[in-house]
């Protein structure tokens, strides 16, 4: 990952630890299983957000490699892993 | 879509669609809400097998065609494309 | 479902069963697949618009009247149904 | 949240926050994307089993309690509640 976009990326996965810290300490303090609920989403959400930041780095970055070199098993193998986490994403 | 991959495409699409006037045909009867919903979710799956079928053809075709050209500008679409389904698909 | 709900969803099932159809057009034209798998994404949006308003008629309806009747062993069967259908939702 | 339920929980939370350090790691160690996004997957699939955990709680426990009170208000915040959680989950 480009040093620009990882610092951000770490940066939201600090602030996702912390989520996941605060959904335990819900539990811990018997709060509403619906209010927990809601908690967990928001932390799926931002997980989310963080796999389109890779994702579009990773489009930027490995696969314009890819192209730009020319290697034609290179540029299969990236497309071969786009496609296996397309069919796990489409569920 | 290659002709041997088309005919199972399309005869499930056929399925799919007796299933969707499967599901009018439900609500008509003034059958059980939660039954309906189950016949909805069949109806969902078998459309993401569909999407299945189209991506590994998809890969195998026009993005081997792509890689196959050598031509770096249909190769960045044809990746370009399928990030973007990716974060379609990912919600 | 109550009649003045069940218009409305034939309607837009009647719509879907025209989009399957026109998805499998695009098959047998040998539409570009990108273009195909946006239309099969579309049909799933529309199935889960019709997937809201039965569960909202449902709410509105059969669990309304599992609580107007006081029969607790018929909401234990609705809050469980919900909470099964919610785990395959879920997914 | 039950006692014999709240430790299993907290310990999956446990188990999350150090795989969201675990990802925050593999970036800074410039790990391959499609490995950090299999990573993130992992850690979603771990979310939603807390989620299923938390929610067959409430069924036990909360939604019990509402059934047993007899109190109309209470089970139909209750329903509302999970029917709203379906329209965000089914997405």
């Amino acid at each position: 990952m480009r040093t620009d976009r990882r610092e951000p990326c770490l940066k939201r996965l600090k602030r996702i630890e912390g989520q996941v810290r605060g959904v335990a300490r819900m539990i811990e303090e018997d709060r509403y299983c619906i209010d927990v609920l809601n908690q967990v989403q928001a932390v799926k959400a931002a997980l989310k957000k963080v796999e389109d930041e890779i994702l579009k780095d990773h489009a930027a970055h490995c696969v314009e490699h890819a192209i730009a070199s020319g290697d034609a098993t290179d540029q299969r193998d990236k497309f071969n892993e786009l496609v296996d986490l397309l069919g796990r994403y489409n569920r």
